[in-house]
């Protein structure tokens, strides 16, 4: 019989077919191969993006021009619009507000043909730290109230360009997937007095059968209500609300590569995408929400059912997931 | 500058590109021909599906057998199984029940090659009836709070068999999406004392612009806060707060299949999911709740910043959807 799955930090329930669960060689979805051409992205080609935000060059170097190691650029068509004010206002019933927004691209290294998976760690650790950067200087912009940082690997899971990158959207609302974390992570905590997330890891750690990998900092498992095939999540093991106060991203890039190749090598390259979930601008230091990153292979489709309904069907079990993901030689 | 819009009855942000607006022909996807070959669903196959569980059959005639205009079968693959008792228990901080439910295929017509869209008026009409005695049926059943009806066209769309059919799923617990919505029509109901989406059908036909089409009982709008390229809501004029007290299916076929056609001819045959949103079986006589279908062409890809934030990035205006949908010529 197939399981019903509720997951604690978002009440998202989910059907997980436990007996005949799909193996890695079932979904046959792959990121086609790189075409080439002419990349905006790559060294040389600077002038054809928008002038650089920030950048990493380890030589000295003027912007805007080759020898760096990484660029951040506002998004070339953003969804959100950087000039001018908030205003919301109301339509009758309907409320609306001006799309103010910051939407920036990372490029990750300057390989056109490296993935977060090949590319060096220190590229990993350097794409962290921009990260990391970029929200500290969104943050002195009041009107944002949020930045999701995320990456689309791979056409199939969004990406319309193939040099390696991720995205950053400074938003001027929570988003609902957020609000809804907190308000049953805070629910959580008026009743326990303990992080959600923590008590999740620490009953993983006993458990271990969802536990893909370790370091001393960071978990990466597979969420007991996973939403899609090896789907994972990884987590700094030490309460933190915010990403990163402690900035220890050489860490952090290790678990995460190792994840993403241990991800290339089960499933043969499938598209995915990463999301970091953090606590809100306002709120940055609290006891109950945990920052972690989230990945979602793109393996099965969305249909009718899940649009309608907000439940997922998952024909893999996080159990079997979790396994063949230790497994991997990576 | 784009605009930040929400959806009154589901608190869902999107992000509408009012200025440089997606057109229909910029999308370029599109149901895959049908192949053809053998087909469970088929006139003359019908020992190769379950046993039926209804069908129509103008003629007399056995069950499984030909001469049927409509047959319900179990889906050969079920999400959920239909024998066994729900259990919920615990598994430490985490909650699970037993896969429990039916999930049944609606088999619209014997024609291999018809669609909703092209199918005689009359097979459009009979789906409908066959959701509505399943409901009935399903209804008795006290294990089952909830059936979600839907539908997906088109293989990207997430159907697997290409012969026209509709499905339904009986669930043990009421979605997540619906929850939302009763929450916020209930709020809204407490608030104002009246049902939000009379509101809203209020609104939109004064304003016209968002309206695709009407009969005497039934509308077809592009809703304010669209969360993709020419969604389309259908719902009943006057108060109804499930489907479908009146069984006036005649006029819910006409617009239905009126709709269906104009975005097969706007989109060229895009692909698309549909899903019927109806009040519980606990609570189906309410005065906050409104049923409706809900269509969701299938143009655009859901990426990291959805997956991430539960905010949706639309390119069409819905304004300029229902011109568009209006101006067809069907």
């Amino acid at each position: 019989m197939p399981e019903l799955r509720k997951d604690p930090m978002s009440g998202r329930w989910v059907i997980i077919s436990v007996e005949r669960g799909k193996r890695p060689s079932d979904f046959g979805v792959r990121v086609s191969p790189k075409k080439g051409g002419f990349c905006a992205f790559c060294e040389g080609n600077e002038r054809t993006t928008p002038p650089e935000i920030m950048a990493f060059r380890p030589g000295s170097g003027d912007s805007n021009t080759s020898g760096w190691s990484l660029r951040v650029v506002p998004n070339k068509f953003p969804a959100l619009n950087v000039e001018g004010q908030l205003e919301r206002v109301g339509e009758g019933i309907f409320d609306k507000m001006n799309g103010v927004g910051a939407h920036e691209v990372v490029i990750e290294c300057p390989d056109h043909n490296s993935t977060l998976s090949t590319m060096p760690l220190k590229s990993v650790e350097g794409t962290l730290w921009a990260f990391h950067q970029r929200m500290e200087d969104l943050r002195k912009d009041n009107r944002f109230k949020y930045v999701l940082v995320f990456k689309n690997e791979g056409d199939d899971a969004g990406a319309s360009l193939e040099h390696t990158h991720s995205q950053l959207i400074a938003l001027p609302i929570i988003p609902q997937l957020v609000e809804e974390e907190l308000f049953l992570s805070k629910q959580y905590y008026s009743y326990k007095e303990r992080c959600i997330f923590c008590d999740v890891i620490r009953q993983e750690r006993d458990g271990k059968m969802r536990v893909i990998s370790e370091n001393e900092d960071f978990i990466a498992i597979a969420p007991f209500a996973s939403r899609a095939p090896f789907e994972t999540m990884i987590l700094p093991k030490r309460h933190e609300s915010a990403f990163a106060p402690h900035g220890n991203f050489d860490l952090l890039a290790q678990i995460l590569q190792r994840t993403l190749k241990q991800i290339d090598k089960v499933l043969d390259l499938p598209p995915y995408n990463l999301m970091i979930h953090t606590s809100p601008f306002k709120d940055e230091t609290n006891e109950y929400y945990h920052w972690h990153i989230e990945i979602l292979p793109k393996l099965t489709k969305i249909a009718g059912f899940e649009w309608g309904s907000g439940f997922y069907i998952n024909p893999t079990p996080p159990e079997e997931a979790a396994k063949f993901m230790r497994e991997a030689d990576v």
